[in-house]
């Protein structure tokens, strides 16, 4: 075998995220409906030569930046959001460097930073996954050139105020900030065009979750004109395919699909969220499209149990200061009604009471 | 603006393929044909929910692996060739390293070699385009850790000997050897499986080029299987998108299609080789799905004139040793018709005499 880089060397083995998984899906944060039907319209419109032809991504950031409400030069559209984090890894990062991460959060950060040579430096979330920025903040020095932060979080749901975010990206003026507002949708709140006054902000969204197009792969990474230029000169130029590419316009257009399904996460968030009160389970008041919950030292007796019912579910003890948590998705209402039967019939099974509500 | 990495910086700004063509496109060697009707067909079935979720290339990449004759710990499939020459890079070289690469050829290998830092050193191709084998073996030495050959080269669609390959990954043992087979369809000859033999060899191939299936994206790194396993944990698990993974067992069961598109690329080949030969044109001889011929001082405005009567052709006069030269793609052959008509009056329009044969 060949010697890689020592940065490769270390990183962790590669392994598949679950695959021919049959059931609900409820843990990877998809969306259970889909995508708008308009979206799908247009896919069965392409033709043979539409597939064997280059399509160049050009024409689309024009129309997601409007879209977005901000100027083309300020969009690179990314495979997915993972390439996004990928390129600004890419594109800032180098041996010596450092990077800075709030844990628990999306692992694609630590993977994409780590593999250039940097080195990773995780802050710990404080109570209840309070972001902690006085514990960030004293992390920064001059060899940090990123850091990456998911708002609201993966896996809590947690989200930060936008103005303790905007500080970091003050006191790191010589890190590239990225706000992963994956989830944006389902939160409300944004970041997008703080890079005006502060030019080292990156925001990064995705057509994955509300727009429900995960399968396509089109992330969004956008900020400051001139350094959205770097990103793109380290990208390559037919990097988002043309399903995608030819899809974007319909998946924008249909503005009340994306809303009538955002409404129904936010109603499966709260009535998961009050579910869980009442059996006594704690979880953390998420903004995102899933929910976070300490099931305690039976979460493995939980999510086998939930699979055997047919609801995938993903067990993230593994993640700092996760002991014994699960995170489930959700989805259409009438996922959320077959989650929460499966969720009841699990926990009675695995010896869970149900608590006196007074 | 923020400061990237250096070798970032010193990339050459971004410049989009051309976009919005109009016309008979023969200028990035694209498929004319475009994709199999089954492929096609396949696309159309996709649901909602299809596009909605995240999709596994593993199971793909079994698929491929015996496609191709090989073990599916061999393969990784990638988003485009260009995401593995990518990921090949960021697996092996960082700055310090020198990677090494036959001008000219395609441009891909020296943008990803140099964002990562390392140094791209640029080894002349001999008199018509020979590979130029005592000179690149003179200049690997221990920092060499990188060398990309496209066989058949682009753009000019000249071959070179497997053997003379093989001993350039036998002399440079440190180094990833990278055969670039993108055309291998139209050529016939392969170094796939090489790896066994040379743990430092690895063969990629595309879906883009004899498939059709450029907008769908997918490319393979094959080689042995730790250093592919090395590459894989750079990779993005959702690298490739959910149209590509579902289309590629339906691209790979149509044979008939693929051989039928591969007879008139290599028929309109012979024909627009003998048509240059009329006009007293050189060429080269070409195994790809192109053809280079040097026009002379008047390139510019023979690719105009093509363009006015609706063929698109590459000026590649920038290349390295391609003064004057022009790359034209071949495909079907009533658009080598096209082409050759086209031609005709584009080299009479501006004063190229046809040339008297005995």
């Amino acid at each position: 075998m060949l010697k890689p880089r020592t940065s490769v060397q270390n990183l962790p083995a590669y392994h598949s995220p679950l695959v021919w998984r049959e059931g609900l899906r409820l843990d990877l944060n998809e969306n259970t409906a889909g995508c708008s039907p308009r979206v799908l319209a247009r896919l069965r419109e392409l033709s043979a030569n539409d597939i064997g032809y280059y399509r160049e991504r050009e024409p689309m950031e024009a129309a997601v930046a409007e879209h977005l409400g901000i100027n083309a030069d300020e969009v690179l559209l990314t495979n997915g959001m993972d390439e996004a984090i990928h390129l600004l890894c890419a594109t800032y990062l180098e041996p010596g460097d450092e990077a800075l991460l709030v844990v628990p959060t999306f692992v694609t950060y630590e993977l994409s930073a780590a593999a250039t040579g940097a080195r990773v430096v995780k802050v710990p979330a404080g109570e209840d996954f309070r972001f902690p920025q006085s514990e960030l903040l004293a992390q920064v020095n001059s060899r940090t050139r990123l850091i990456a932060i998911a708002n609201p979080n993966n896996p809590t749901g947690v989200a930060t105020a936008g103005e303790e975010l905007l500080e970091i990206a003050r006191r790191a003026p010589a890190a590239a900030v990225l706000i992963d507002e994956a989830y944006f949708e389902f939160y409300g709140k944004t970041l997008l065009g703080g890079w005006r006054g502060l030019p080292n902000l990156f925001v990064a969204r995705t057509f994955s979750k509300a727009y429900g197009m995960a399968g396509l792969r089109v992330g969004v990474l956008a900020g400051n004109a001139g350094n959205i230029d770097m990103t793109r000169r380290v990208s390559c130029p037919f990097n988002v395919n043309v399903a995608a590419l030819a899809c974007l316009p319909a998946a924008m257009a249909d503005s009340d699909y994306v809303r009538q399904y955002v409404e129904q996460v936010r109603e499966g968030r709260e009535e998961l969220q009050h579910e869980f009160g009442k059996w006594g389970i704690p979880c953390w008041p998420s903004q995102a499209s899933f929910v976070l919950a300490k099931i305690g030292p039976l979460h493995a007796a939980f999510v086998r149990g939930m699979e055997a019912r047919g609801v995938l579910v993903h067990d993230r003890s593994g993640d700092h200061g996760c002991e014994g948590c699960v995170r489930i998705s959700i989805g259409k209402i009438e996922h959320t009604k077959q989650l929460v039967e499966a969720l009841r019939k699990t926990l009675t099974e695995i010896g869970v009471k149900e608590v006196t509500t007074k």
